[in-house]
């Protein structure tokens, strides 16, 4: 039982904080063979940096992996793959300011009085950070998913504030924007309006929506092991994530049990209400997941709070932050799914070897 | 690694299909020295039994629960507790004309495909039978919870189908209709709802909302057994749930940072947002999390679907089922919650004791 | 992270108390479609029960084991299996003397002070009775690993206090005589020496040794879930085992490199000192491991011991008891090396799927 | 499930390969607050380190561990601690001759069929290299246990080869010699023991005990986490070993039930033959362990092995080797009782709290 690992046969344990002096990742249980470079899990790494937008933080990493283990040769081989990124551009100094205040709606109050101290530079271990380690594992995850079994994870931007982004949808667009958009019309429309959330000096949520397709028919361990148990666990564990949907999500309170039913014909699913998941596994159609991110909390408008002491203080933030952290979600977000889809794969295997089909699958 | 398991140090262990010899359960863990009767746990069985109302289920499970381990002289012992209840009103012979066919909205398909061969009476393990076991172990940790921490759990319908029921909230309602609803106003709206609902034939989803109170500051183990990821994988696993939202949830995406973010004063914080948890840690605030249920899918309304040959046949659903699953989800979800939170205690207490508070923590 | 639970990929829970209402198990991650049924359990159990020689505890249990889930019209679905098992023949008058008192060489006294109060019954939880639980369990994964992978598993008494029993080995004698002796030359040899230590009323230790053949190269996953380590794990949870040896074992501590190191031919191995494991993987030839059983700490013979006030005190103990525990561990260290090599192919399947071989394999 | 870490609530995940860029470890679960510097790990290592004397290989590890996370300000926080010494005297070419042989008693013929290919550098991540980040690891462990309990842990050379090192013990004199001998009067009749196998270019086995002392009562968690069972599973875990004995060991076998249980009186137990553990559980008396480690495999004298063609030829190993593995082991074995024993008082704390004794203890 580690608490900074997820995943039943391969497992990912991450370390690190925000201005400690590196972070890094152990992914066990990784079969052996697959081709990885470096290069390869930076190109992933690189979608979710800083530095990239003016919408995202201005925190510039290089974020140069290096494979510490596991690889040889260019193939993994079946030993843990340990993965570092030294921390180069942490200002710590922003943070002396508020070494004895919690900012409101971040985690220094809890940290704080959890273990009776905190390393309170940039969030320390609980700032966003640590997710670079899972879009660095998931570059695997991804890599693995599209050899052997041809899956293919898109995430974008569905909505930011009360802005929807995803009226029209074209996935050849996504990665041409800042905002992982998938509307070409939209995205001046999202320039203009983020614009203005950071004259204001506040900040927005958002919504990102994944979809994972050719995903095969049984992936999913009954009762706890659910997929979409595992997936919910995945998403959460994000930063900022206050809630998850698995296919029609919270629509599915005012459906008809006759509306919601996705009817199958010899031709296929009628529907995919159910985001790709029926009891906990997978049915072949596409796995869909939204998830919501809060606001960021840290903003230069002053906020009420309290210190150490327990006394009121006003709290400004002035270190490099996201004026909408769900932007650089939507990497990390693809990064889970791939992840929990390929940990399923290897459960699926362990528990049910090959089992033949015993009756025609229907198309996806 | 057991995909029919949860919690970190006190384990939850279930077993059983609907319609086999019995079902049954194994808490491991559970600290020794408290009083537990049969008849405590029958109780917190009863409120979520089916046969209850006539919106629920008329099959009518006595739910005698054996204590089959780990109690001695009435009181626990430290060693695995097992529990067990022998199903008594399975009728099997419902479900002969669907042994062939995948029912749409069911985990017939999944299953099917998944093992090669399927418990196809009443659903099996996939059946929300196994809640009961969910519901007997809760009533175990609810009174711990009570006991040791002062910490109440309240559940509720939020809303179903498209009638919302916690407009007022008065928590002494909840239980005195077969609607958990805490509004006394609503409840003659909500008989008629569900009669057309009945009448009609087909079924609704519904929104069930659960708050922990007096949970103190400190309790979740970033970052992978965070406390909100940990909720969000527990209420996931039950049923027919197709979304969780911790505190605010998705309506954080279109909140700005400043109106999200809870501030903090000497007297206390200034609004829940956050639904009682920052950085996955709990602030002491109480823990507020919603959970979505789709409609049922046992309908008498003709659906279209496959047999195991692949050819198309018509179904349609006999047996004895709920017109809203969500209703009766609201103990378990009650459950979830208390199991969740001792996990966490218990937790805690392994990997920080009792760290003394360096800050004066804030009211709640 | 279960305590009563053992297993990575496949587990089993066990729960239950020596005079509590049942005992039984929960195997979770079974492969679904093998054909098991209750006599098939029932057949195991019996070879360890008690009641079956003078040599062996006079508690008749008739082990009625029933399968409560898991299995549908006779073979397994992948769902979990519960076991469970009445205790029918419990006196537990017999121990409402040593109730305040603890037995030395007994678990009564770590019991107490770890959990403040105890199931004093024939040991609780503590008792030898739980291990009937291992052999149900493993009557499965024998069954498993016979059909699927031709790997036969066999145990036998190596050496019962001062006596050595297999300086002959013939297979076809073990199950011919109570002592599980492979030396049919020896067995009147070891009832007279039984007789005495019955006589003496004290009791002796015993080795057992098993040999499991036919099992695969590669099954094992280092560094922590080494093949050898998780036997040791085995072996060690077992009552009464004070020591594990895997091939060599202790005389590898005076052996010389040249003398232990196994070479190899194309023709095959040319020793097996390693017991069939290298560097926690399974090398193909026959895995061979010994368990050291202390004698029975229960008594006729008076001892010196302590009561729960602390004052001195005399105990005998007059309940049915073994004069040689590791008689009985033949079936049970058998069950424990079936279970672990089953989790061992499901994990390698797991992780590595078929790695096709990259040379050829040398006889075994 | 990972399958390169171990511990229930602290757990220790390594990386690493023999000839790698780095090896390394994550620690979760440590408590917040103790105070550690890179220093203190690096004095552990140096125990264990390579080069320390002729009768080791002669690999010079400068063993520069950094703490990559985990720590701020010279505490731990809470936050998986990493740990990671890079590698800086791998001799990798030594190893091309061996690039497509089989050593005999290593782990490349094993590790080849398992996965398909192997880092055949000094053993890849089979080697004892990795058991570095056990020692590291074990220094927070040692250090918590004496500040927190007053725990102390002794190792020593019990027997190498033919020749015993305990017949006098004296603590003060284990580490004032190369060979962690407690009895001086040996010291020089083991330099010329260990001269003569050198010479002969062989190599010899070694038994390494390990006793802690101050360990209260009421560690382990029974059935399958009980303290034995983890011990057996911590040592066997370690390169090399092939037995595990608690207590008395494998001379309970020939011992009678009279002789080995411990006899208890109000100025407390008369005996140890049960090496503290009673039941899975801690008795307060000191915990005794012993552990046979096989000579070293990797010899100058050449064997008969095959390649990975299967064709048969000699191979003699050039690397720098041990001749014999076990003296450098005993920091190890130090370590991995450590290491289990702060876990179980975690676990213990979990699950039990502070349970207040209910009756008097027994002096220790």
């Amino acid at each position: 039982m580690t608490t900074n690992s997820f995943g039943h046969v391969m497992t990912v344990t991450t370390f690190g904080e925000s201005h400690g002096p590196a972070i890094g990742c152990v992914i066990d249980g990784f079969p052996p063979g697959m081709e990885i470079t470096e290069a390869e899990i930076h190109e992933a790494l690189m979608r979710r940096a800083t530095g990239q937008s003016r919408w995202t933080s201005q925190r510039k990493e290089k974020e140069d992996v290096r494979i510490l283990s596991g690889v040889f040769e260019g193939r993994t081989t079946g030993a843990p793959i340990a993965l570092v990124i030294e921390n180069t551009d942490a200002k710590s100094k922003d943070y002396e300011a508020i070494k004895n205040q919690f900012r409101p709606g971040h985690a220094d109050y809890t940290y704080h009085h959890k273990y009776g101290l905190r390393d309170y530079r940039g969030g320390g271990r609980s700032s966003a950070r640590e997710t670079a380690m899972r879009v660095a594992a998931g570059a695997l995850a991804s890599k693995y998913l599209r050899q052997h079994w041809g899956i293919e994870i898109t995430g974008w931007l569905s909505q930011i504030g009360t802005e929807i982004c995803d009226q029209t949808f074209d996935a050849d667009v996504i990665n041409t924007n800042p905002f992982f958009c998938p509307d070409a019309s939209k995205i001046e429309v999202l320039e203009a309006y983020m614009k203005g959330v950071w004259k204001s000096g506040d900040s927005v949520g958002a919504k990102v929506k994944v979809r994972a397709q050719g995903v095969p028919v049984g992936l999913g361990a009954p009762i706890y092991a659910k997929l979409d148990t595992d997936l919910a666990s995945a998403m959460m564990s994000i930063n900022a994530t206050k809630g998850v949907e698995i296919g029609a999500g919270f629509d599915s309170v005012s459906q008809r049990g006759t509306e919601h039913r996705d009817e199958m014909t010899p031709e296929g699913f009628l529907s995919n209400h159910a985001g790709g998941i029926l009891g906990g596994i997978s049915t072949g159609q596409p796995i869909e997941v939204a998830v919501a991110f809060k606001p960021t909390s840290s903003l230069r408008l002053a906020g009420q709070t309290v210190d150490i002491k327990g006394d009121p203080v006003e709290v400004i933030t002035t270190g490099r932050h996201d004026p909408c952290v769900g932007i650089r979600a939507v990497p990390i977000v693809e990064a889970m799914m791939a992840l929990t889809l390929m940990d399923h794969i290897l459960l699926h295997r362990a528990q049910c070897g090959d089992v033949p089909p015993q009756s025609p699958r229907i198309p996806t």
